[in-house]
């Protein structure tokens, strides 16, 4: 969730995006929507169409962009190029993300898209404290208005933490079970004539470490237990005994 | 650059959607877009429409999704939904991209994306490895099919080295200049009237201070001394002394 960001999109002209966009706000939890300049058709046909209408509903058109981020106290830029490092520090979005980030969780921050065509004017730019570019390839950098927004998102909202330790969702097999299934299998393979006498000590070292390998989940190892039993008992009818 | 990812599209059937993920594909350099059981006029629509042009040309479609990922030793699903762990393991996009990057730095990897409405079917999830989730609100999980693409792409190209530490991309004003800029300030100030001479001293340090917060860069620093020497020397015209 992000309650102390404003999303800004200036002089948007495609019904489309505005309201891609308002998705991606309503996907990652930023209510604040706010427009400079859109052009009204687009406005009120991207209002009446998509889902995540309320947020186009609660929206606010603002005449210009001073206006618009007048209650923010960190304004960020968006930019494809990387050109104009002259005029603003312009800083990749991994990085940008993590400042916003941390400039959050106390006070609000704006952070502008411009056209679809243009981008931000260099007007618009003087407002900002420094620009941020999603790291696109140089031979094709403009992004759909769309997708910049919900990148954009994403990088705000994105853990840190879960991407060190993810919790499995499903518990593992232990070693009981892991052993049940080794000698299980042992059998089903000795009835089957795969083990040679000769050899049958390290083949049930090596069919342990398999076993092993598998990475099974307890629910799986309850399944496979399931398998072999079946094929072991359907063997034991013909082959009483490992060969 | 993503040399080593397949884009699987499952069904896809707008062809603005279709569109958006390949021109997401050509931002973030991943060129091998496939498609199974695509609906044949968007594909074609989408194949005249779009920038990215060249990512669709090269596409391929496939009749099923073993097909479209035979040549893959890691296939990943995208899903919206927490609930289907039971039968997956499901990983949040920041944990499975970096799985996924560490894997593709070796061997081949496919992702794949359901149709617009329903996701990926049973069938198509079979051939998961694991599953992974874009960390959306639960009370509206389900993405923009192009949108879902451009986040997961940006989250595999994504540089957790850059986030720690940016390069700035400002020169920032060393120490002479500072203190060049510290003292054209105080004389402005003392012609305007604003340093009492009582707490000239005191004034001097604030002053100083001041001027180190600015987080001036050497080009910024090079503005101000132009402007305070201009307001200094109108000031010496009416006000030759200090107060």
């Amino acid at each position: 969730m992000l309650p102390n960001l404003a999303v800004v999109l200036v002089s948007p002209r495609n019904p489309l995006n505005i309201g891609a966009a308002a998705r991606a706000m309503s996907n990652f939890g930023c209510f604040d929507l706010r427009l400079v300049n859109a052009y009204d058709v687009a406005y009120h046909e991207a209002k009446s169409a998509v889902k995540a209408g309320h947020i186009l509903e609660r929206s606010r058109v603002f005449d210009n962009v001073g206006a618009a981020v007048a209650d923010c106290d960190l304004v960020v830029g968006t930019t494809s190029l990387d050109a104009r490092a002259v005029e603003h520090p312009i800083r990749r979005l991994e990085f940008g993300g993590r400042l916003m980030r941390r400039h959050m969780t106390t006070s609000r921050a704006a952070l502008l898209f411009g056209s679809e065509k243009f981008g931000l004017g260099n007007d618009d730019l003087s407002h900002c404290h420094w620009l941020m570019r999603i790291p696109t390839r140089q031979e094709h950098g403009s992004m759909n208005l769309g997708q910049s927004v919900a990148v954009c998102l994403y990088e705000l909202i994105r853990s840190a933490a879960v991407a060190r330790t993810a919790p499995e969702s499903k518990q593992p097999a232990n070693s009981e079970d892991l052993e049940r299934i080794t000698s299980l299998l042992m059998d089903v393979l000795g009835r089957s004539g795969y083990v040679h006498a000769r050899v049958a000590g390290s083949t049930e070292l090596k069919t342990r470490r398999l076993v092993r390998r598998m990475g099974l989940s307890a629910h799986d190892a309850e399944i496979w237990l399931g398998m072999l039993r079946q094929i072991g008992w359907k063997l034991s009818q013909c082959y009483p005994e490992s060969e």
